[in-house]
């Protein structure tokens, strides 16, 4: 078992889908990838900031989660980050209707002295300057997994470059990869990135599955085709932290093992867009996931009989 | 093995894609069902209709590929049905820029007397009355597909319903079939797909792979990742000849034997789509599908590793 840094927003979101709206619910990137890692019982901590509004009960939430919140640190003084968006009857178009800053304005991320030495890191879409100062606290850890947004890549070009030099996995949705690379085929977006440092690329095609590419091999996972998709707030940061809790659970960063990886955080996403915010993420069971695991082998295996 | 009646337009398409553009050449979906369904050396007949301006080296090449057209009406006073598109960059999206109906618009079907006991019948995108008209005239078919579009859901809604009724799979694309049934889910729209007859339903989601349905189960196969997509004309009626051809090969409609038939269909799919028109399907060996099934196979297979 590897231990595993997590890196990100720790959020307040309010969400209006077609099918309900929320006040100021729990959110955050960390804390999606945060609660899917905890799935595979991996020693984990989340390096983020809140202010002093975010609820006691929320802390209490993510440390019987097994979550070590020592790294994340409370300003007293300041709010939480809040994001506000609404979603289109299609749920794969929103609106940003708000995005307050506050404490995350000034992060700047430590990383806990027990956690130094973490095998996985996992990095949540923020300043890629954010993201770099994470990794040189690290020593040496094996596999570092980023997630991005177009946002820096408009913004910040030249620090994003600097952070994606030196991860190991590129998690990234197909827009941003398009964007990133000025191709549109991902096959080629993919071969390019893995040329600007990354060993491998995921490539999240949201309700469409999931594409995981090293140099010679690509595999595919489909997402769950459900009856309906209540709410699609963290599914992107839910399957990156079923990934990467699946990659330190086991510790095995071949092709192969991505597989299994990309196929749980399949699965996790799937649990996160059944119902309203991390409320499908809250009372999973491994016999829960075991199940949906399966349904994922029945949804995609065949035998092939050649002509 | 199963004799296959095939019915759809035989065409000239212009096409203009990103990566040049073609005179009038060789299309319609007949042409890419019947193309597709020939790879599995099935017997096969097109039912269809052009004009005196068709080509006699496409008939001999059609001949020549083993496919009947006995019942390839050809009106010697008229013109062929004519289609002209241009695919933007993203190459999901197309204007149609010219339709004429032409020697189409009266178009009478008639199944050749020796292809009346086919038990496997392919109604390609076509009105639903022509449609209908086919399945009358066979001695009831095994099997029967059938390809429709929005057009026909937006003019001949009733007409469409009753051919509907008759058959036994729908194959048709993501959009049309939330037109079909109101329902922006695929899993909700194919159940209800299937009250309405058919006992199958196929979805194709283009580039994003594809679906079937019966009652308990769902099977997906993607799209094979492709550096380049040169020309997407006729994939979506390939990936239904090879469906089709590979379920008349065998005679064996199980659940299971459809999941080939996908995989199949997907991969004469990605053969069409590298190379402009039909050009992509004229001279595929069995060794090349068999090592593009084989690519599948490695795309989407994986050890399940139970947590």
């Amino acid at each position: 078992m590897s231990k595993l840094v997590i890196v990100g927003t720790v959020a307040f979101d309010a969400i209006e889908t077609p099918f309900g709206q929320t006040d100021k619910i729990l959110g955050g990137a960390a804390t999606y990838i945060g609660l899917a890692a905890s799935q595979y019982q991996v020693d984990s901590a989340i390096v983020s900031v809140v202010g002093g509004d975010f609820p006691k009960q929320d802390l209490e939430m993510l440390r019987n989660k097994g979550i070590d919140i020592s790294g994340l640190e409370i300003i007293e003084s300041g709010k939480t980050f809040f994001w506000s968006g609404k979603y289109h009857y299609d749920m794969n178009s929103r609106d940003t209707l708000a995005t307050e800053l506050n404490v995350l304005a000034d992060f700047k991320p430590v990383v806990p002295k027990s956690y130094k030495d973490a095998e996985v890191v996992m990095l949540g879409n923020l300043h890629p300057i954010v993201q770099l100062s994470v990794i040189e606290q690290m020593n040496g850890p094996k596999m570092v997994l980023l997630d991005t947004m177009n946002f820096w890549m408009d913004n910040a070009w030249d620090d994003l470059m600097k952070v994606i030099k030196k991860v190991n996995v590129l998690v990234i949705n197909d827009e941003e990869a398009r964007q990133l690379t000025g191709e549109y085929s991902l096959v080629m977006a993919a071969l390019k990135i893995m040329e600007m440092g990354p060993t491998n690329v995921v490539i999240k095609k949201g309700e469409h599955g999931a594409l995981l590419f090293d140099q010679n091999d690509v595999f595919f996972a489909p997402a769950l085709p459900l009856k309906a998709v209540f709410d699609p707030t963290g599914a992107g940061d839910t399957f990156a932290g079923g990934f990467a809790g699946f990659l330190a659970k086991n510790g095995d960063f071949s092709f192969d093992n991505m597989k299994n990886a990309i196929i749980n955080g399949s699965a996790m996403a799937s649990f996160c867009v059944e119902k309203f915010g991390t409320e499908g993420l809250m009372d999973l069971s491994m016999n829960d996931l075991n199940d949906r695991l399966l349904k994922f082998k029945n949804l995609t295996q065949f035998d092939i009989e050649l002509n």
